[in-house]
């Protein structure tokens, strides 16, 4: 711990302990030893397992406007950062958070503390330690979970003639975002299904059951972030081989395509980010599992290639 | 991993990638099985011990001002969050950086490396991980290391009877920042004088090698970052003791005796903040290591005694 380099003001430090308050409650779990109020948390990590960590930070009119609910900034915050332990195929440790602000909001501070607790339980990640600090609104959470020794994946290790697979749907987050920024294309979307694409965008979920289940069957594991072309280049660059789609593959919701058209769909969700759906590659001859789609097929050589153009940024820096 | 909510612009998303290449040279040690450049870290936590963890942010005009070298921004951001796993008796294991920038900017980029790098090797805590986002300037660092089962220092356990000690000598990094900002009471100081406690304050030592020999022989612990008598208060309320402390017993640096006279020095190191030094207690029959002061004792009641009177904030708070 330590405290303002500018201001010995105790009614600071004390003021800024009170939002410890809000979030003590989230701190005890299977594998927590020592939670919020010593100097550091203690967790447990099972014998003959790795620890697996991510940090992820959310900042103010970069990754969310100051219209958007605390709840949700808070949920997101964790959904996005338990991804990347998914795409490992970890299970959960824990979690730390450090919380900037200018000021103690304690209505914000509410919902942000509903919004995290969402995302604690649901993805069985205890708050375990923080820090509280004077300063513009972000959150920085770092996320601790475990594998077994060496059954970790990663994205060096896809090989040719694996299967490229996908979980879920892809674009949804990327056009629910346009349809918050009120500059969607298309048709007039029904009331429904835009609520469900919206809700992809602020409510994404973290696939972390399907990463555990993955260990010892894929060969190579990213969360799309940052977009299915974008990270499968990741993936197939750090393997050293090529990643071919068949666009025909990628799952679309009826939802997108109903909103969109099939077209604009498809380019939604080759180059939009923020799914945070698995990309991995499974062996010639593995099972798929429930909800999960074969997109393609690992190839010699580099990069991603698709059959289709898309006028997207993200396609054509890759193709 | 995640991209920027408002934005999808790949130029950005490149553009923050450099920032990898400044770090990516330190994040190599013992305990690391996978460092920067996939969806999470993996370390090895040793048998029979526990992961002990702890996050510290550092904000831009909140703990530093725009005049301090970036470097040692990076050194102290390092020191200080150490300082908390040298309180627990931890052992490095290694760290996460999110780094949030509204820029790119290579020479404060490759200062601050420079002061991260020092910090990495000195206190052999390798980065592991990180996440660079555009934003008002801040560091989160989230500090892992461990303990054998059983042995971590708490704030709880302190016993009636117990030698208060320290370790250092106090009040010097609270001294050094009123130099820094020009508003030092007392006479024109010493040059030399001045350099060691200016760098007391813009690069502590976290006290990790003393940590790890206090387990199993201190009952508890606590870093010295919000002011001696401040932190006494945390350990004392938290083990249901009171710590008595007496003055003339203090250590006092020489060079801040001269500089100030001793009645204010005192002051200083009784609510100073900033020293990163360790206050812990041993039972009454054990040996104190050496650079160790004993400054008390503890006894029965609650909060902290001190036979002296201080004008400042902090003591009179738990008087």
């Amino acid at each position: 711990m330590r405290k303002n380099w500018l201001s010995t003001n105790v009614a600071v430090v004390g003021e800024f302990d009170v939002i410890t308050r809000y979030f003590s409650s989230l701190g005890s779990g299977e594998f927590v030893d020592l939670s919020v109020g010593d100097d550091a948390a203690a967790l447990t990590v099972p014998p003959n397992s790795e620890l697996i960590v991510s940090t992820d930070s959310s900042v103010l009119d970069t990754h969310f406007t100051d219209d958007v609910f605390p709840e949700d900034v808070g949920y997101k915050a964790v959904a996005s950062a338990v991804s990347d332990l998914a795409a490992m195929g970890a299970e959960p440790l824990g979690m730390t958070l450090a919380l900037t602000m200018p000021s103690v909001d304690d209505l914000w501070l509410h919902g942000l503390s509903q919004g995290l607790a969402r995302g604690c339980h649901e993805y069985r990640l205890p708050l375990v330690g923080g820090d509280t600090t004077r300063g513009p609104l972000s959150l920085t959470l770092t996320v601790m979970g475990f594998c077994p020794r060496g059954e970790k994946l990663l994205r060096s290790e896809a090989r040719v003639g694996d299967k490229i697979c996908v979980s879920g749907c892809l674009g949804d987050a990327a056009f629910g975002l346009s349809v918050m920024q009120g500059n969607y294309r298309g048709s007039e979307v029904d009331v429904d299904d835009q609520e469900y694409l919206v809700g992809r965008f602020t409510h994404p979920k973290a696939r972390l059951d399907l990463g555990c289940r993955l260990r010892q069957h894929a060969t190579s594991c990213i969360d799309l972030s940052d977009g299915l072309l974008q990270d499968a280049a990741h993936v197939a660059n750090a393997s050293g081989v090529r990643f071919s789609i068949h666009s025909a593959a990628i799952p679309l919701s009826t939802a997108l395509v109903s909103a969109v058209g099939e077209a604009l769909a498809l380019e939604y969700a080759l180059s939009g980010g923020e799914d945070y759906e698995l990309l991995f590659t499974l062996p010639p001859d593995s099972d798929v599992p429930d909800e999960v789609s074969v997109i393609g097929a690992v190839e010699t050589g580099e990069g991603v290639y698709c059959d289709v153009m898309s006028r997207e940024q993200g396609y054509d820096h890759f193709h």
